[in-house]
């Protein structure tokens, strides 16, 4: 029954390439990062780069999430018109589980970090149902580098 | 920003009467009881009597899931035939976040309670897919309880 | 970086033979049973037995805990008379993160089950105090274990 | 027993004020913002800005962590000199639960965020031990803020 500890980490994240975030589940070129899994939990850590313009899918938190924008500006569940937020530099987010996010729309070029417990549901472009988890995320990392590698 | 301490909780889970778990997700009279909701984390802790013969339908836990088997005979995970546990009395059950288990069935009639963290996705009978969240459990209970208090 | 799926597990729990609690940590004879143990999230589950008149030192649950009692009376946040609860047969209980119990007595010999998330501080008999966690208990267990398997 | 969603979050971390982190804890400068806390489950995130040479003292994270540096060189786990890592900018670190960390000590100014989930064991330069929590760091924030507003 003896489980160990689990395993520090490091990741020097400028040195990590960006990959593409799948299409179904935005528009405009959104590029992704994978930083960290914790299976046992199912945290799963992403950063992303979406262009202005670009455009995130709708989707729920299904765990509550925390995140960093380095730059940009993103509109937050919708932005300030509709009682959300314009998250800018410096900004801190903490979506709490079960939030329920529209399309999620870019006006700068923007890099924020997001930690995810739990899986998000997102509705592709075609309008249907999709589940994204630490593991299948981290199915596609693996593809995505191991493609890049060979 | 203050955040005050969560409240601490005692449920005579023999004085909470059964409701019935949805027919979707089961067939056979499967009843619950809800007896915790962590919203801030998406757990949820459930009460189930299964009857013999009872089945519940396919799902994934997206989330671990902690449980404890007071009475009956559950295949876990499809049983001992194919590589699963006949859970009886006094059986302690842990399934790892991401755990896909087929069709559950009850040799006996089956009391268990589950700690889940984060949502459930089932398959229902008529083969759609469906999300069952500490969310919508508390919203099913309500109306349930509600409906029976009236 | 690959990681893989945790584990799932079943552990038959009146085939595992009692250990002593220690001593430090009580009076009056407390056993336990390690169910499980979550590395990764701090999570470990625990089955106790105390018997009547033993009582559990003062503690604090740094993450929350949720438990079921098969059997007794004990009486929890202090019992009935100071605004706790006397628990009993089917009682679930759930403490917050940040709960600080006084001395726990048992008015009857008392079974119940507890799933804690992160550690617990306790003031020993000689007024220090200690921090036991998934890890020191896990380091305990097996040595309770192995030394009976010996 | 219903419960609400938790509530979202922003916060336009370069609007708050650093507020001085306990010298308990640290020598040489070390500031502070709280940016949130979850009481349910114990979280808490902390961006920290330490001045080249300063220090904090050794201490036991209860729980996982995972943090980004946005700037400087901090001797993460001792340092590469003993096996650890120097944490410059853009590097994103996963401490364990139950890590163990001596003296941390700053090469540079050094600024990082770090969500933790459960206490932390400080031993204060007097060489006795005392546990951080999200309640005591919460409670610590609020009094130096207020202090502030005064």
């Amino acid at each position: 029954m003896f489980k160990a500890k689990a395993q520090d980490d490091y990741v020097q994240v400028d040195q990590v390439d960006w990959q593409d975030f799948p299409e179904d589940f935005h528009s405009g070129g959104v590029k992704w990062k994978l930083l960290h899994v914790s299976p046992e939990m199912a945290f799963w850590t992403v950063l992303f780069y979406c262009p202005k313009g670009s455009v995130l899918q709708p989707h729920i938190h299904h765990g509550p999430a925390e995140g960093w924008i380095f730059d940009g500006a993103i509109q937050v569940r919708g932005g300030p018109e509709v009682g959300g937020v314009l998250g800018i530099k410096d900004g801190f987010i903490y979506e709490a589980a079960g939030a329920e996010h529209d399309e999620t729309v870019m006006r700068e070029d923007t890099t924020f970090v997001l930690q995810m417990i739990g899986p998000l549901s997102w509705v592709k472009k075609d309008g249907s149902h999709v589940i994204q988890s630490w593991e299948t995320a981290q199915e596609l990392w693996e593809q995505q580098t191991q493609k890049q590698a060979a």
